[in-house]
């Protein structure tokens, strides 16, 4: 299996703090150490890397961490294989072109009994489910829209596939074309909103921690997607089985099934504490 | 391994809703299905129960939520065996008396190599490594203080003793003596606040949601704690590693190490959604 990661933000702004605990996970505090990958979108530009090294000890991700890249949209992946060999052509995002914008696919998941037909255009070129996946929804998005649809109608598009494809085991994914980011649960993944007033948040998975607030603007907004929560200090909701989320420019702008809104009210802290003889040491 | 569920709340509720998604994953969603245990406080008073069967096919699991049991403090466990037989005297929640009061002890985890001693007043019943390590502490609580001390002393102690413990291993524990709830999390274990303004929350592993806002009051505060979250459309914040909270008549009254607050700011949805053309369908 394999873990996501996925930021999408209304400016510019620097992954660094949370794939420096993200990619913690490949090799040291987790197993996923059978490559890593990383698609960042700016200005409608996508820059690719994919690496078939442990991510916490890859001397490149450590170099591109420390020039804070700056990006829009951002979609990492690091895998622990179980489907097609280490290789290049099996590391995660995948990418491919479609209505003239190309697009990436990351997967966290196994499917089996899949054999799905997929047009010329969309021929896997590895051996991984997670790339057949990706070339058949877009064979099918291609032969059934000759442009981009309105983002509500390639939500319901996507749900229905992905529900169907998801009946062959573990379908959880992230797709981005760098304005929307898409993000669909089969089993495990969690959302996370950072906006005014941003708070200091710790890593799980090192010894950092960041005040938000000194890096960002009353007017930035943006969410983060993982596999499993990569701080503490903020608060992540988890997805449900077979739920789709679709983000556009750090705005949540599209949810299937409908959900109730994540219960994130304002905890009158203060009052909590100081109605007990113990304070928060 | 198991998991854990607990629930902390000002006034008596019944987590009848909780636990039955909780116990979903006591052999249907989730292979923790070599028994079940229960420590509902109420006034003071212990009811404990546990059992050797699947929580999720229990006919008294069913019958028990069914009665919709209310308490004030309340620890559960499904276990998924490692270490020791499936038997009533490896069933958590296991109890113990200390100061004049019964405390419930339930644990996830396996600790390897742990063969502390523990006084003659707290020896271990059952094969569990969870037991064992319940004994242990009691045993170094009991020679330390001779009545209950302060909270905060309690848990700098207790946040000590865990550290060296885990050590030898996963040490997420559950510890309650029905007025306090203390949660030591060494991998993972999430919170929830349920407070006013209450909103609707589905299960993640039942197809069942519930406005709490129709069963509480605007006073009403409760912290739910889980092994994994077990709701969405609220919010569940992480546990660091080594981290140690403390609740009391559901409010959370101290933290070790000390941690940011939880930045559970509310967003502006209707802004977030009118700013684009798609709105949550």
């Amino acid at each position: 299996m394999c873990q996501l990661f996925a930021l999408t933000s209304h400016q510019p702004v620097s992954p660094d703090f949370s794939l420096r605990g993200f990619f913690q996970r490949g090799g040291k505090t987790g197993d996923h150490s059978d490559g890593w990958g990383l698609a960042l979108f700016r200005d409608g530009q996508l820059e690719l890397q994919t690496h078939i090294s442990a991510a916490h000890s890859c001397r490149r991700a450590t170099e591109l961490l420390q020039t804070k890249p700056r990006a829009t949209t951002v979609v990492a992946h690091i895998r622990k294989a179980t489907v097609g060999d280490v290789s290049p052509q099996n590391s995660h995002p995948f990418t491919r072109t479609l209505w003239g914008e190309t697009w990436a696919f990351a997967h966290n998941g196994d499917l089996k009994d899949f054999h799905p037909g997929t047009s010329v255009d969309y021929l896997p070129k590895g051996q991984t489910d997670s790339e057949l996946a990706f070339c058949h929804i877009f064979s099918r998005l291609a032969s059934t829209f000759e442009t981009k649809p309105p983002v509500h109608v390639l939500a319901e598009f996507l749900y229905s596939l992905s529900a169907e494809i998801s009946r062959h085991g573990t379908f959880n994914y992230l797709l981005s074309n760098g304005t929307l980011l898409i993000a669909h649960c089969s089993t495990e993944l969690y959302w996370a909103h950072r906006s005014f007033p941003f708070g200091k948040v710790e890593l799980l998975d090192l010894d950092m921690s960041i005040d938000l607030g000194e890096f960002n603007s009353e007017d930035e907004s943006m969410f983060v997607v993982a596999t499993k929560p990569l701080t503490r200090g903020e608060a992540w909701c988890p997805m449900g089985r077979g739920e789709l989320r679709v983000f556009e420019g750090g705005r949540m702008v599209h949810v299937l099934p409908p959900t109730p809104v994540c219960n994130r009210q304002p905890i009158d802290w203060n009052s909590a504490w100081a109605s007990h003889h113990v304070v928060i040491s």
